[in-house]
């Protein structure tokens, strides 16, 4: 007869529309197991919370709250952006979360995120080993960048991309109505720091005959071409339709706009390459424009996300804890695509060795020669994970969200100082 | 017996995403009294498809095809910024307008635009006297500034209001979750050239629980009072949520964010004041801020559409058909609000005489003392405006909207310059 040990779960990262749908996915399955797991503890903003001992009892939730969390965007118990340092320099950290984890009778460590939090869950999946406390580390894959490897698509990317269609689609209705004494060219910034899969999904408005420029981070920005191309689009169907990712750099390298601040894990805070990328269109050209920056918007609009996404959210979530109920530590559920049409996937298992710190760009063949679209490779790849909708409860006009109880843990503990 | 006239529909102005049920509402109409009204003939981009005899046969349109009008955002003839000068310099434009009238027989005039496009309206009702060709010219509602006078809100404002509220509460969620150790204070602008309508419909969050401060273009926005009431509400709840108008001024009189070109209309083209807030948080408080111009997504957004929106905007369509056949001239069918709660309306009948050029404010009443929330008056207001859902359909996850064959009425008579 195994043991019953709790489990913790935190939340890591930028959050998504989606990632309380894998929250949901791990909390019901661990209630679901109640031989085997007892408490389901959440850390309070992520692995702080496992640091700082600030746990909440998902078990003073009730079931329908926690059924709420499936639709439900942002992170119910906080997020963070706090990345664990190497273990020989950081020894401190660690023997902070054993001591947490052993206080609290933790033997199940899921951790909700994208490529560094990954990291951060690997480097507790080598606790058991390096120093001798046994915790069986799963990761939950989520990242609206869509850039973790091995797995064919990243929960949170696929209602982003919904979003982004929708949202390109519905503009460039827009200004398609206005173009003739109005706004030619709209242009519209997407997230995506190092990848350009959001970039690409608004290339799916293509199929309803929209001209679209897409401006991806894989592909070196040049100006002269880019306008070329705009003129060239807004001549032949008298406007179109401008997608930059955040993360798109000109021949110097350069972001082609940098708020000049960074993030907690060192990251630039990106923002703003949509005036600038318009303001060129009016220079060059003399065409009137639009822009607008969809920033959290777009990662935040669980009223438009994809039923797709939302399904394999919960699943790489109930998954996570039936890997660990089988004895595995150190890996990552992943979505495995069968086939394209019909859409058909499964859940993997990857090694997180082989996930964590690894970025997926996107594969030039899924771009055209030219740098500014999407080929058909790229719209067979897209185009389920949008698929299918899952509208949140309306109240009075607005979604129905989950706001939780959380109520916390008592600490057995002495303080812990982050630093 | 009357007698059979054609009919001349235009969209104007702005595009929303539920003009297209008005022109629903006007086709479907007068489908139904095709004892009355010959053919319904929509002007190509506006006002400028009449002067140009650019006229586009709806009866070419299926059923099926009038009805997914209902459902769809943005101008499905084109619309335009162009506005009739007055008839003593522009006899010209005048004369045309009746040529191309006579020529194909039209004896109704609809014409589907906000406060700009009720004045050409109004000028084209004054034909008859002025010019004897007998025209019946009814001006049906639209804009999403919600700024006509008379009329208790106008089609357009709902969903863009709905689209303000549930993205502000999606958004607000994430930076909720991300506090800790990230973004503090999320940013959103929102449209609203004169009147902060829109940005009204941010406050309804607080209902949620989400701390919001609103900066309307009705209030002078002063940079220290902006910031020390985001340090008050951010040590209060860890975060914040500020929705900045477009048209927000400073003591100088000048916008906030001003692109530094016009449109047709001679108005500024605005933009960009959500990075302008945002680096003033930075400087005074330093909390980690983001931001997003909503733009063009916010009034397109038909997948988020107000269910009440989508009914009014259809109603004033077939109203105005309907006051025409009771021989109308130079009015607007208005919506008039008869309980709060349960929230009750009715249609009535505005002359455009006090209609054109006349903008509606909001009533200081309805934004609290200190400036930067809104009133129980205006949520009593506001709060039926944005219920019900009306999602269109989807088809690979992505809405269905028509694209119509807009097939053109052989020309009559010789081209004509617009000047």
């Amino acid at each position: 007869m195994p043991l019953k040990k709790n489990a913790f779960y935190a939340q890591s990262g930028g959050v998504t529309a989606v990632i309380n749908a894998s929250a949901c996915g791990v909390i019901e399955t661990a209630r679901a197991h109640r031989d085997r797991i007892g408490k389901v503890y959440a850390g309070r903003d992520g692995i702080i919370g496992a640091l700082t001992e600030d746990l909440i009892d998902t078990g003073k939730e009730s079931a329908a709250a926690i059924a709420l969390l499936r639709s439900t965007p942002s992170g119910a118990f906080g997020s963070c952006r706090y990345k664990l340092k190497s273990l020989d320099t950081h020894r401190r950290e660690y023997e902070r979360l054993i001591e947490v984890f052993r206080a609290h009778d933790i033997g199940y460590f899921f951790y909700n995120g994208g490529g560094d939090s990954a990291d951060t869950c690997y480097k507790v999946s080598q606790l058991s080993e390096a120093m001798g406390y046994p915790i069986q580390a799963i990761h939950v894959p989520k990242t609206v960048d869509n850039d973790l490897p091995i797995t064919d698509c990243c929960p949170g990317f696929g209602s982003v991309a919904k979003y982004v269609a929708v949202s390109a689609l519905e503009a460039s209705f827009d200004v398609c109505s206005m173009a003739r004494t109005s706004t030619k060219v709209f242009v519209m910034e997407v997230m995506g720091r190092h990848a350009g899969w959001i970039a690409a999904a608004g290339g799916l408005v293509e199929d309803h005959g929209i001209p679209v420029v897409i401006l991806f981070p894989e592909v070196e920005f040049d100006e002269k071409k880019f306008t070329a191309r705009v003129d060239t689009l807004v001549k032949k169907h008298g406007f179109c339709t401008v997608i930059v990712s955040e993360g798109c750099k000109g021949a110097d390298g350069k972001f082609l706009a940098d708020q000049g601040s960074q993030d907690a894990f060192g990251h630039q805070q990106l923002g703003g390459a949509a005036p600038v990328v318009a303001n060129m269109v009016k220079q060059a050209l003399g065409y009137k424009f639009h822009w607008a920056v969809a920033d959290y918007l777009q990662r935040a609009a669980r009223h438009i996300a994809s039923a797709t996404d939302v399904k394999q959210a919960y699943d790489v979530g109930a998954a996570a804890v039936k890997l660990a109920l089988k004895g595995h530590n150190a890996v990552m559920p992943t979505i495995e695509r069968t086939s394209d049409s019909p859409y058909r996937w499964r859940i993997g298992v990857a090694p997180l060795a082989k996930v964590a710190n690894v970025e997926k760009p996107m594969p030039r063949h899924l771009i055209t020669a030219d740098g500014f679209g999407i080929t058909p490779a790229c719209r067979r790849y897209l185009s389920p994970l949008i698929k299918g909708e899952d509208a949140p409860a309306f109240r009075n006009g607005l979604p129905v969200y989950a706001t939780l109880k959380n109520v916390p843990v008592p600490r057995k503990l002495p303080p812990f100082e982050l630093r």
